[in-house]
């Protein structure tokens, strides 16, 4: 039977090198996170993997816009599935707004009063939404009419990349790269209501099983498919099931603060996925309980450092 | 200042009495739960009052398909936003199918081998999910081609629901009481893939905004609305974010595991939609933190008898 | 194999009947719920079964003191395992104080300037505790000092209870009924500070050791043992592990928002203790994920119910 | 109002830059986590602040034991307050014993059988608590009989401190270091049972008193108080409240997946303890909602690199 290992720590170690620590632990948290780290960067190496990311929660406003375009930009990630939310954001600080340092304790009335809106501890100002809708419609007006007639999230977020200059945007790092953004709910969102006035006096039909084609298209277009879960959700689910075609994902990580027991998808542990045959075997599966915007960043920059220096 | 009142039992008392005691505790879950029976007490009884109840997870297929079921008949509840996994168990059972009670630890390599597929403790088999293939082809090919050309998830539920039989299909219930069932994610489920396979070979284009125009309507059509939210996911946003253009939903329940710490919308508190217009005012609010398939039935009785007895 | 039946909700249904219905669900937190209903009325009805019940969280002053003390008061429960600050506060509200309902957001510093205390949404006077002081000095100096300079916190609570009046104390019920109440953890609480500056004056030692043995002879006693597991902590390892002598409890329900993954004993499922020889089998152990101070009465009238009306 | 940073990751970038990248965020658990390595890298770097850190849950057996001896050894750390169980395992491998790594799905009735008793994902085997059964009675009957007669758990793990012999012991690490392990609820753990036994024959009094006078002068012996919080439980609050004679902690941090909403002390925000005296302001506290095992070893290295940088 293998034995925990102590994790060592150093002054000025790496982030890879204490990942590698934790990994020799095993067990509890830690030993979790160690070998995500090493998932990871054995998927960021490997050139026939197709790899996805799923964001849910509040991930672009709050700090880890830069890291996801990065890993676009990197060539790290082939796609991502996230929420109409995290979209809706990306465009605001395309747009030149910024989001605000706030307190999760505000006094919501008071902030509404003040034109601010509030996600978790940061927030938003009313008015930038409100320029989104001016800008939303132009981007609009400028996709033909035939394509708008029946179009796809992942189309249209092309068609917003090809517009925005912001480089620091993950909607148009995605367009220059090549990748695909698919926002299943892209119009439950804030960008999604103003999707929805132009449709009540333009031509608009957005149909998500556009999307779902791609997404089931691409899960066969390299010889593996991994996965990168930050939070639960629709976009969890959505990378997930497009898997099935194919057999299920060959890898997958996910970062969550939820849990199983309530019986909702967005804790479920990944091997249950493997009954669905969303997922094809228990190997190179790991969950870990904890908030990603913490985690992801440090899991990148180990599995970065590994997909490079180890051959 | 108010003080705690502390909880008294008593032999064979009422589900009513005893969310009572704990209304007159005022404090920790118990006082929260009181006043959750008091708010949806009065919701029920309140008949200009359009009702929405949102379910995320699996509250369908894990018992609670008669307690939606019934209150759906008894016209307690006008409109619902859910999963489509949701909709898929309510289908499977209306084929005919049970739910099987498993185990949170099974092999599920093992389970796959046996074609079951697992949400959390229960089983579905995969059989019974390949059935509703046909099913499913069969009940879209009688809805009108120029209909599902362009459909919302609500349309396409109300065509269902007048094809099936099972009078404790929620699905069923919805079109025969005259309610309106929501699914903005009904192509991200086993359902969904059926629908997408369909699309590929025959006229089908799926509209979530059709749903969105729908649903907006209905937040004007009586003077208050009321809203039960069962889990979050997109159902929770769905329903709120509707409700902006009428200035926010005049009182809301949300019963859910989910914290607000991560900063996702699944788990944030009503408070903060304030800040958002898609909640009026900080009064008639609650969150209870919870497992709904344990609160909601006993919720829902003791409001049930709150709006009969009470004048 | 076992299928899932959904729960019937019937206008005035009485809660064991609610109960019973969640109990034939089987699956999920519903299903949980029912068994622990029905393991706790059959412990109820056990004639032969020693009983005992741990607490930690504030359950005592957040409204659930009366359900503690009738459940003492009828004889259900024979042993009681808590925390220095449940203690605490029953004596405070024994002296005549109460418990003020607060707000969980409330500025601290500003509460502690107006001589608050707060418990995350209920406040305490500071004055109160002071108060405290004086009766504390009062009750230890009418102990023998023979006996407290050697002395069990359940022997200090026999002689607290034995020194108070109020019929609602959990404390002085337990010594009228010739029920224990271990704290083991006494010293580490408000009250513990009085019992800390008076040790500095006066003769006196607080021996956790003859707890424990107490503890362990009561688990002798009967011919079976049964645990009601309310929230985590040390209350309830010290009364699992002064069982393993007997070979573990024969049955044990745990409600508590804790979970697994963290690695720590307060969120452990029971069958882990099985390893430990805590638990004695598989049979009969439940736990239910949710918030004690909802959970407990709901399942308290239920079994209370249970073990009178069943045969 | 200040502005959200994007957190920049670069390749084999140190984890104090990651960590700043973090604190400049500012929002979600990230600027937590990011202000919580200020906070700490400047407790490290200060002469003149008694440094605590509070240990609950399996941080010991599960991988924690050289970061916790090496901060005890460097001088980061000079009170430990923690659980039976750490100390337990502490001395287990001491023996020379290891843990072994398991699985949180394991059958324990199977495990029990195989003479191996689990705590999450790892096992310890029964013969070495038995063994450990021995020892624990040799290096008791080192200690005089009169200071065994009434002994605090401090002076109980010095006097084990100084027999043991394995430089990875913390036990041991914090005698020659002159750092002090406060363990309040020693007797409620495996080490807690022999010694238990042991007093059934020879003359042995833990008197959890005199811990706590010893604890409230350490918190006079510097000019700030400073504490690290890994979990919740008696190590929590004990460092706390022997605080409020002093006023309050100057700085703390805490790492814990416990929450607030269920009312117990374990997940309650530091700020709280301000209305009780236990903390003096709300500056220089920070909590991180997140598993310890993961993030601590993460924190610390980000604190000591900073500790020694930083002017």
């Amino acid at each position: 039977m293998p034995l925990v290992s102590h994790i060592k720590i150093r002054n000025r170690m790496s982030v890879l090198n204490l990942a590698q620590e934790m990994e020799a632990a095993k067990v509890l948290g830690a030993g979790r996170f160690g070998k995500a780290a090493r998932i990871l960067g054995e998927m960021f190496r490997d050139k026939n993997c197709m790899k996805f990311i799923s964001l849910a929660g509040p991930l672009i406003p709050g700090g880890l816009r830069s890291v996801v375009t990065d890993l676009l930009d990197g060539g790290y990630v082939n796609g991502i599935v996230t929420t109409g939310a995290n979209v809706t954001h990306d465009l605001l600080e395309a747009l030149g707004h910024r989001h605000i340092v706030g307190s999760e304790n505000a006094d919501d009335v008071n902030l509404k009063r003040r034109g601010l809106s509030r996600i978790y501890d940061l927030y938003v100002t009313q008015s930038s939404i409100e320029q989104l809708e001016k800008v939303t419609y132009r981007m609009l007006n400028r996709i033909p009419e035939s394509k708008r007639r029946n179009i796809g999230s992942h189309e249209l977020l092309w068609e917003f990349g090809k517009q925005l200059r912001d480089k620091n945007s993950f909607v148009r790092t995605a367009y220059v790269r090549g990748a695909t953004i698919f926002c299943p709910g892209i119009f439950d969102s804030m960008l999604g209501l103003h999707l929805w006035t132009y449709s009540r006096v333009h031509p608009f039909v957005l149909n998500p099983l556009r999307d779902f084609s791609r997404l089931v298209d691409m899960t066969y277009e390299k010889r593996r498919v991994g996965v990168i879960i930050l939070g639960g959700g629709m976009p969890k689910h959505q990378v997930l099931i497009a898997n099935t075609y194919r057999g299920g994902v060959d890898a997958a990580i996910q970062i969550t603060l939820d849990r199983a027991d309530g019986g909702g998808f967005s804790g479920a542990p990944l091997e249950e996925a493997i009954s669905w045959g969303k997922v094809k075997t228990p190997k190179n599966l790991v969950t870990v309980v904890g908030d990603a915007s913490v985690l992801f960043p440090v899991l990148a920059v180990a599995a970065l450092e590994r997909s490079k220096s180890k051959r």
